[in-house]
């Protein structure tokens, strides 16, 4: 098989920083490596600035998982997948990806973004957590999650995993 | 409208104290109070013992929400939802009820359904949970979580809620 | 296992005759069956109809796969099950169900309900087929699907398939 | 808004002539067009052949909607998106296209995929429909479904349609 590594970025949907900051370097990074990047595609938070970021890179490619019809999707998407799954999306966007970065986990859909990618047995990397957000998570993910400070450590760490 | 409280009871699905024998008590006091049990409805752990404990209060209602048609279903449920979504499923556990009660929160799908809950604006109150997670889950929750000791503080709990 | 039979009754959301006037004899003979009845829970047409039919018999037990958290439920659902995967729904009902009856195929709805069915492997009994659903889905459904004239034939022939 | 035009070619996953050699040519006149093939992504009839086709022309882009994480995806698939929801996931390929071309209707999986469209209000087109096909869907479906003899005259009907 020789499609090209799928690596999901997730994390809030409201403008939070340094979230939104690091997802957007992070977008263009994985752009830059020559992988896809796969979101939840709506026009806010992480998701847009992570777009937004990818295509700065030409060569890009931006695929956008979104929950229904009728959600603004962010201008950076190239492809959107409308899922009329609402939050049951996320299972869609951890299950097509090699590898999942989180943006911080401070709100319930990237909570359950993290816990679902752990369930399937994916990869995560979570950017920037807090301490609360550490201890949990490595509680029930043990040796799948590992905890960076900034997008550029995120990308080294993702191509140490099989399938990047 | 008229129908009956739907509570559900979510928690891992491997043997594991005393999240299942707080699971089965809890079982059997919801259906004690005449509301009806949801659940992911697999043969095993917290959900296999929160339905044996519904039936054994007579009147009980058992719905069992299955992520595939192959998976064992639990003896006590009653009807049994084959959604075919895998742990996508959860999510319609946690929309299908008017409060979500946690065995613990100790395993990466366990954690989806409290963060899937949270995300859908539905009460969550959590038994035995340790530090990490009530320290994660209130700072992403706020008052929509509640931690409590046993399952009859749980019922307590809940029926001080809109929906029961 | 000792689960009740479960019995999807699918058809249009609209009013339209004799499909409603089906629906709610249908519901009625199911009940008295003692199976249980599962439909898309909706507040209109054939799903409306069957779970009032139902709730005639007393000791019924009639559950609504809904598409959306916002949608309208039929006074005669006993337990909503609320998926939020708009159509996707649709496979959750047919596969739910040991047995499919549909009140007409006259819409799409409905018709991707009896071609999933089919698909699924589930027996399918239509109502009140006109001439080209007949020939369709006799032609992609072969054994699987029959034609009948009334409740009380479809109900008949449930009878003598296996799950019932 | 420039994303490409997204289009959705369904069909059986079995070998079945003119089926497949359709599905190859028309996924290699939408790649030409510079439009982005949507499929159901697995290794086999249609979905197979239109991706292959696809693949003949230099900068197509192939987008594969997997029913689960085990399923056998087609070479020509350049991203797969593993929904694990089964056939639910033929929701969201018709949901994600802004036009559907079916290789025949000769299948449940294809029907509910037609079906399912034109619920959605989604334009269809069916390449080489038989007699009992193009009753049927004609009768639910009123203009929104067109019935051409050719690949070419699909891609012809696609370009006058909006969101191509």
């Amino acid at each position: 098989m020789s499609r090209k590594p799928v690596i999901a970025v997730v994390g809030t949907g409201q403008h939070s920083e340094p979230a939104v900051s690091n997802g957007r370097e992070l977008g263009r990074l994985i752009a830059e490596q020559g992988w896809v990047l796969i979101s939840g595609g709506r026009d806010g938070g992480v998701m847009k600035a992570a777009n937004e970021g990818a295509k700065l890179e030409s060569g890009s490619l931006t695929i956008g998982i979104l929950p229904n019809g009728d959600t603004e999707i962010a201008a950076g998407v190239d492809v959107a997948i409308i899922t009329n799954t609402g939050e049951a999306r996320n299972n869609i966007i951890v299950l097509s990806a090699d590898v999942v970065i989180a943006c911080g986990v401070d709100d319930p859909g990237t909570a359950s973004e993290v816990s679902l990618a752990l369930k399937a047995g994916k990869p995560v990397i979570v950017i920037g957590a807090d301490y609360p957000a550490r201890e949990f998570f490595t509680k029930i993910g043990g040796e799948a999650i590992q905890f960076v400070d900034s997008p550029s450590a995120a990308i080294q760490t993702a191509r140490m995993l099989p399938g990047t």
